[in-house]
């Protein structure tokens, strides 16, 4: 059996086909345009693979937002109000779905990659994970109780408010809130503050401090809000390997003793990086398209 | 059939029976003292009302926390690391099971409350759902997909930090946060900031302006993390009827539409009193007792 999986990203498409273990067989990556020059190149991959031999029985999309993901709403399965202006509206589901003639599930891009992590990654088997990607933007896909979360739409836990700390003159750059979490932690937000690019800033410990500090405000709400048994730390602005010592001794002190469990007891184990060498959000759309399958 | 339900709280508990409609057919109040004085007055009250013909068929417990809530654990059913130390690691789950040979179901307040809401009330049928207590603390339950979230523990949504307002020198009074959001918008703190109780500040607009803010804060977390499609507001300080269209306002303020949806679109929907007069708790352990009987 053939799994098709597309990571829909705002700067890349990667088109994949999987087994039912989460290997990727092949893959296909082509840069986001519009639609119509970027779609009909995925629908050809798919279509070509099928007649040499691979043809996919489903497929799962994770997908850039905001997405409609109410399944009794007329526009299910549509990009809505993303600032992408050419993927404004555009139905997703219904286009692969109605030329490939498959079942398809869909799901946010950040909830595709904590699927990933909990299905085929080192998250297995847990219930209750956050999964937070801080690069670009921040955004966050959240599993509670074995389901992904989309309740009216879906979670945007990137924007939350955080405390601007006394020393930081930053105004923050989110064109909604200015200084919340993304506005004042993205990749972005780094490089405007501090006049070069994050990837220059390394040996700037200050750097690291303060971004750490905004991470673990969020995540202190995340714990308090969600209780989430681990959560998992992905994006760019991670793979500055410093930052996960920094993040999980201000969780720490910031959550005080308030919580006592034996998941914070062991820090190193509650807040981790990704798993699956950024095949996280590409390994989650074939789960996506297993579950599409059987339901 | 008849169900059994205690609502256990820090300053009483509340016995009840019930029918599978949630009628409360005959309740016993009795003030929180320690569990060796307290407890023998409940277990006779079921135990009276069994040789009356009201036999339970099982038991349903939304209680004050933390609690372990974790069904694999030693002490699952426990009340754990409370400040009311008479309680502290008292096995009220295995007490009540033992003594009255029922099953027991067992959740936190604020989890029965809402319980109670989506069962019985007019947040009936919804799936994902925010309900914050704002009292003498300030505390939430929340259900995701239809389940109560656990994860790790429980959610502990009243201390999410929040943004002190410019204008406000008031430190907060949270023992392990100061200022996170029962630190500064508890009854106690609103008291305790103005220099007398929060029922005699009725006419002060300011008191609820400053108020309504950093509940709008913590709902805008809320609504960002969790999608809810709806958030309940109960508790002392929300009897203040003019406080839900001035948080109303401000969430919508604070969000400045980056969440597009129709929920939002009708605020007086979306953030909402309780509907059971306060019965909403108790009603939620008659709900907990009968899914305790079905598992």
């Amino acid at each position: 059996m053939y799994y098709g999986s597309i990571e829909a990203g705002g700067t890349k498409m990667i088109c994949a086909i999987g087994d039912e273990n989460g290997n990727i067989l092949d893959r296909f990556t082509t840069p986001t345009k519009t639609p119509g020059e970027t779609v009909p190149l995925m629908l050809s991959y798919f279509m070509n693979k099928a007649k040499e031999g691979m043809k996919i029985s489903s497929l799962g999309i994770a997908c850039f937002g905001p997405i409609d993901l109410n399944k009794s709403s007329d526009t299910y399965g549509y990009i809505t109000t993303t600032p992408k202006t050419a993927w404004m509206n555009y139905d997703i589901v219904g286009e692969f779905r109605d030329t490939l003639e498959v079942p398809v599930g869909f799901d946010t891009d950040v909830n595709g990659s904590l699927l990933g992590e909990v299905t085929w990654g080192s998250s297995k088997g847990l219930t209750d994970v956050v999964y937070l990607t801080i690069g670009t933007g921040v955004g966050g896909g959240i599993m509670s109780g074995g389901n992904l979360v989309h309740g009216m739409m879906h979670p945007e836990t990137g924007h939350i408010l955080i405390r601007p700390v006394a020393s930081d003159p930053y105004p923050g750059r989110c064109p909604f809130h200015n200084n919340c979490l993304e506005g004042m932690a993205s990749g972005p937000a780094i490089g405007e503050r501090w006049g070069k690019p994050a990837a220059e800033l390394m040996d700037k410990q200050e750097v690291w401090e303060l971004e750490s500090d905004y991470i673990a405000q969020a995540l202190m709400s995340y714990i308090l809000i969600l209780s989430p048994q681990r959560i998992i730390l992905g994006g760019g602005v991670m793979h500055q390997e410093q930052m996960f010592d920094l993040v999980r001794a201000k969780v720490k002190e910031k959550l005080n003793g308030y919580i006592q469990t034996s998941e914070l007891d062991n820090m190193e184990d509650y807040i981790v990086p990704a798993s699956l060498n950024d095949d996280q959000g590409i390994m989650g759309g074939i789960k996506l398209a297993m579950d599409a399958l059987e339901s």
